[in-house]
């Protein structure tokens, strides 16, 4: 491990309302932002970090004051690493509707002054593009050199491609899809359902009441957890393996992957808010470039830009690499470059967070091309 | 189809105190029975049929006064299906523990006057099967020609094998496994930790305050409903097909699936008991029977002497066709009798209660053995 390396947190306001897919429109809104490594006179060496789930824009590096939270990407970002700051200027960007410093249903709504909660918009993966697309003109970034994401962020560096063709010089989507699945959106729902049944949730007005939903979060936590990890590596980890000595024969806990999840449960359950929980479900469950095009994912793509890597692991269920293969497919047809590299890696959706020498290996790799190469 | 024939539920009381393998003992029980076709003379045509989580001893036909509830494997057991009810005497019997008339949590227990609830003592597959085999004595049945199940009925028959050799000559065990993987105790606890977080759980007592944990049963079925169907199999039937014209942008129901999904929740929520419920996954946790051998399962089956049929379903992510075939190797290894088929079938774990022509074809021809054939 190197030493890790201090970075701190930005704020940009927006007075301009942002016309969401839904319909509505934000008033005004923040983004909290961290940058990486300085931003070259050409102003073409910027990299977008888009974040998953329950991430942030805290991508690499600790706090002064708080040196033991690393950035939930440090092992791929930072100088000298796979995505190296020495080269690159790297942003990282908290999602519209998070609860990690952008606004969203824990900011105060100004029409109420109380906070937004369930009355925040529902926001999708492009709005959250073009809230992306406006933090780059302000800062002075016509074109990416690259936008970059897995699982969730993979589709948000791909809807870019989509969205702004001209703004994207290589698109990294790694453990991603172009579209959920019905059994993907059937966990999500799973996972809503339990935070809206919670008594504690309040019509998503539960701040108001001083509670939180916390036994809700927690059920959905764990039914996620789930998918994030292999069966196989599920088996090695925790396979069977009693907490104690002896059956309990009752409800406390007898195996030790039970207390690894309710465990996982409990510790979300304290720091993720609810009402986020089931937008960025929501944004997951949504984003289909290709539902405009009869399904046809070739023809969503028609005009994208960029060059492509895309990255899957073998053992991942939620996005398996066949979700992959259907991107990289579509991109042949339409003679785009494109990079793919099937990652055979036992940690399942998880790997695309984790240390794998092949996985960085091709990731820096693909880089040094980002340096020489522009868009097809 | 055929015309459903009429069936009867008979009733047996237990008053010699049953041990339990938890170490609590019930004083007295009734099992909830069905029987068809005729017992012969020789006693050697009788075949138990023992059934999975949410089913019952109601495997065939109908009730005079409620003649569209067909028993769960109606397609299979039956005058002239591929359980023969023209040949073999037929077994069905609810679980202990069970909300289908055995007794169970919803039972009253002596001690109190009231519901069991939470005091009903944990059963496992093994309790159940000790009360089989006291309900075998009762009916005059020294051997079994088969005993027979899917899923966790699966565990029983091999749960038979082990613990009453002499009393099984051909052993059926379908979509079923020797053991829960972490992935499936995971599961499991998702939905348990969906009930007992249920602030209507009330400690398991919620009878005796007239209200039922509804929202935790209903997340629990749903959890579980989606390892029932293949990824494949919810693709084809539900896709991203959506439920009105366009996407709601809010968190009522988008997608098919959700509804589908919802539906069957609701459903399950009005009539299991959710004690039962947690009991049955606890009782498919605790299954193992290597667990006594080092995990070893062949020499957990050392003392088998039953006949084998195995068969699994190559889109079972529940219990997949690897899980099936620990079984039958161990089986080979100890150079017993046995008979594999794989189905390439695309429903899932679900295709055990499906029609399937290969599958039923394979049962139906098995039987033909199994009035010729003993034990080893």
């Amino acid at each position: 491990m190197t030493t890790p390396f201090f970075v701190s947190e930005q704020r940009f306001d927006f007075a301009t309302p942002l016309p969401l897919r839904g319909g509505a429109q934000l008033a005004d809104y923040s983004l909290a932002v961290e940058t990486y490594g300085t931003l070259n006179a050409a102003r073409d060496n910027a990299v977008l970090i888009c974040h998953a789930l329950n991430a942030s824009h805290h991508v690499a590096g600790v706090y002064q004051d708080d040196p033991d939270r690393l950035g939930w990407w440090d092992n791929m970002v930072g100088p000298g690493k796979p995505v190296d700051t020495d080269r690159f200027f790297v942003i990282g960007v908290n999602n519209l509707g998070s609860c990690f410093g952008s606004t969203g249903p824990t900011s105060i709504n100004p029409k109420t002054g109380r906070p937004y909660g369930s009355d925040f918009p529902v926001v999708t993966v492009e709005d959250w593009v073009d809230a992306q697309a406006l933090l780059a003109d302000r800062l002075g970034i016509e074109r990416f050199a690259a936008v970059m994401g897995g699982s969730l962020g993979g589709m948000q560096a791909l809807a870019w491609s989509v969205r702004y063709p001209k703004r994207v010089a290589h698109c990294i989507v790694i453990a991603s899809t172009a579209r959920l699945s019905a059994q993907n959106i059937a966990f999500n729902d799973v996972a809503r359902q339990a935070i809206l049944s919670d008594p504690d949730y309040h019509e998503g007005h539960y701040a108001e009441r001083g509670v939180v939903p916390k036994r809700g979060l927690r059920v959905a936590r764990m039914v996620g957890h789930i998918t994030y990890l292999s069966d196989d590596d599920m088996a090695a980890k925790f396979g069977r393996a009693l907490r104690s000595e002896s059956l309990q024969y009752g409800f406390g806990v007898d195996f030790e992957i039970e207390s690894y999840l309710r465990y996982q449960g409990d510790k979300f359950s304290e720091y993720f808010d609810a009402n986020t929980y089931l937008l960025i479900t929501k944004a997951l469950d949504y984003f289909d470039p290709a539902r405009d095009f009869d399904g046809c994912l070739t023809r969503a793509l028609a005009g994208v830009e960029a060059r492509f890597l895309i990255i899957s692991f073998s053992t991942d269920w939620r996005f398996a690499p066949a979700r992959s293969r259907e991107i990289v497919r579509s991109l042949l047809d339409l003679k785009r470059s494109v990079t793919y590299a099937e990652i055979d890696a036992p940690h399942g959706h998880d790997a695309f967070l984790l240390d794998d020498l092949r996985y960085h290996r091709a990731v820096r790799a693909y880089f040094r091309r980002v340096m020489t190469q522009g868009p097809k």
